[in-house]
């Protein structure tokens, strides 16, 4: 399939091309330009009044848990998980889990979403959804241990991480990745960190690991072990690979020396951050430390949605009062985080993140011929500012279009409601969760 | 024209009912409740997956700012205002603020927003605005005085209070209504502040005005009159009518005190004062004195839209981080920010603010059939943390439509677009401010 978007504003994560040609070829950008290329396409889509842009990448989420959502809105971090999260996880299965991600995975391709890094126990589902849904997706299940011993053949994440790695690692040319895991330095010991590490060495997997989100787990952490998570971590060669280190709100410079230094990124979550009460990420001395940085929103149950376009506006917002100075990160800081810094985070900087020839064709068009978009002095401005998820009106995955125009070509939206029906009634029996 | 919800999801503004039936006959509601009521109607609306609110109230805004959507983005207020908006305010006509004000409307609107309090010079273009967008609207002038003497024959301010107050005051039973307003403590002297008292008490008319926004403006007040804005006002009887302090960022308890004495509200910005650096209000500590707070957007040059439903979720999630503890305020504490603290604000709690039998129909339905509403745990979560401005399907003032899924029944906007564009072209020659 060759598409043509004419006479479109594309941000390629470089520069902002104004009446720009973007010519896509099967699954790759062939052209992107100022003047038309030659040949024939299959379809010429008219770019007027729409911005177009690399696809979003979410690059920390937990898609199953979308159906938790506002189950519990307490800010108090382990409250909200012992008490309320936990138990309710206890009793999902593997495939209310594969629903969950899958009605995610809809809520984010209609918000320009082309990539997650999911973090989950119920690994397996979440990939069987993205390989249906047609996203990108690291998988990775938090490995946790806590017991003093680390035995592969008996911790339930190793034993999925064999299958994961068999079925999922590299599937369908890449578009799904294993992610090697630590659920987090408090969860789990040393002999678990450098099985982890052995497994991302052997797959060139990224390592996806919680750092330092709350003030009490960092501090704990120096207490049990003196020194920070990040540094117990580094003591066992866990940035000997590249790291994916979520939230590190309370990371301290060499804390995000360390990521730095291994070639991964943290993804910043800002509103789950400030919703369970955890502090403000420090994007902006970050940034200024060449630290790369992608956006998260969480699971839906501490956000409570999966929308990028609210993550960008508040990482600027929350920038200024956290660095205590103006202007501490521009809209366009923001933009890179959700685009190519999420590329970083997932592995694939050199498949996707920025609008490129031979690169993939992961894109979001955003229509601003909507009276919140107008006038456009800035076009930058109105994305990270104005915008909303919902102004997007196509996603595209490697050159197939996965939504336009609030229909989605991928995922069978009727079976996914009946679907989702039967599994809240098993899960919450006599409640009612749906309107 | 009488119209019925029937099996819709009610938000009184102080319960929520399920499976409600919610009557309006002519402007104002006749019936709401768990019975079908009697009698026959025009239209009947099937509210399956629908949640019906009272219409949100946008409190503080300057709506023919939205010519200057993304003019300029820096976190400096003083700098935003006096290199950036102030030169191209001036060359802003009267026919120029009404379209910026009608484009404003239609934005809101589109967001279940059915009344506005605006501050602007060229308060009468805003008003012929919402008398053909069919909005309530509390307009007013911010009145400065740079010199020693006010002389209300002289100051521009105060001539066109003159036209407004005859004009406007109670224009269509009272759906526009005019507001008194001292712009702020530091552009104005204490002679405008006594003349701005009674204008408010002749024509029984809430004051407007902004207080305590940055902790410059607030200090510098305090050398200036060796007590703080609030306090400097009070002394010449301003809080001897209700008053609107819009921001109040910097405000003390005892300010707050004398906006609570006065019958008045806060309204508070919370995305203007981050993206302008001006700080976050402490919505919790005025809710626990007792002080009514609103929510407004302030201007689109310093947010950049008029969602209030990105208000309300930045409103609970800035509270803990500001209050520095666990559940400062919650989601319902936000949702009556928008609705029933709106409606004190603009001094209508009489007549709108709450869903009630005999209380204007002022409505805004939103659409939860949408993959980021599912599964609803919990109504108000949902609606505050994971809904969108763009999840309203319909918008109601005084029983009348003013939009419908996408249609605007009031404005015509391919009239607006044609007149935004002859506008833009002359307020920004040779820039190209449309996609």
């Amino acid at each position: 399939m060759k598409i043509l978007f004419e006479n479109a504003i594309v941000y390629t994560g470089e520069k902002l091309l104004k009446n720009a040609f973007l010519a896509v070829n099967g699954t790759k950008i062939a052209y992107v330009g100022d003047t038309r290329p030659e040949g024939c396409f299959d379809r010429v889509i008219n770019g007027k009044g729409k911005v177009v842009l690399p696809g979003l990448v979410n690059a920390h989420t937990h898609l199953s848990m979308t159906l938790l959502r506002g189950v519990s809105d307490t800010t108090n971090l382990q409250s909200w998980l012992f008490d309320n999260i936990f138990p309710i996880e206890a009793k999902m299965t593997p495939p209310m889990k594969k629903v969950g991600a899958l009605l995610g995975m809809a809520e984010g391709i209609a918000c320009g979403t082309t990539a997650f890094s999911d973090m989950y126990a119920g690994a397996v589902g979440i990939s069987e959804a993205a390989r249906d849904a047609g996203i990108k997706l690291n998988i990775s299940r938090g490995t946790t241990e806590f017991s003093d011993h680390f035995d592969p053949t008996k911790n339930n994440d190793a034993i999925e991480y064999v299958e994961l790695f068999r079925d999922w690692h590299g599937f369908d040319n890449g578009r799904i990745r294993v992610d090697s895991s630590i659920h987090a330095e408090y969860t789990s010991n040393p002999d678990t960190w450098e099985y982890m590490v052995k497994l991302s060495r052997d797959h060139h997997a990224i390592m996806h690991l919680h750092l330092s989100e709350t003030e009490k787990e960092h501090r704990e952490g120096i207490e049990r072990r003196g020194k920070t998570p990040a540094q117990a971590f580094a003591e066992y060669g866990v940035f000997d690979v590249p790291v994916l280190a979520a939230h590190s709100v309370w990371a301290e410079p060499e804390d995000l020396v360390w990521i730095k230094k291994s070639g991964g990124a943290v993804a910043h979550n800002p509103i789950s951050n400030l919703k369970l009460g955890s502090g403000v990420f420090d994007s902006a001395a970050a940034l200024r430390m060449g630290v790369t940085v992608a956006l998260g929103t969480d699971g839906t149950a501490s956000n409570n949605n999966l929308d990028l376009f609210e993550e960008m506006k508040s990482a600027v917002l929350l920038s200024h009062i956290r660095a205590g100075m103006e202007n501490a990160i521009s809209a366009e800081d923001a933009l890179k985080m959700a685009t190519v810094g999420g590329a970083v985070a997932q592995g694939r900087s050199d498949e996707c993140g920025v609008i490129r020839e031979g690169f993939d064709a992961d894109l979001a068009v955003v229509d601003f011929d909507r009276p919140h978009l107008m006038p456009c002095h800035d076009v930058i401005s109105n994305l990270v500012y104005a915008a909303r998820g919902s102004d997007v009106c196509m996603t595209m995955v490697r050159g197939k279009i996965l939504y336009e125009n609030g229909e989605y070509l991928t995922i069978d939206m009727e079976r996914l409601n009946y679907d989702l029906a039967n599994v809240l009634d098993e899960l919450f029996p006599g409640k009612n969760t749906r309107l």
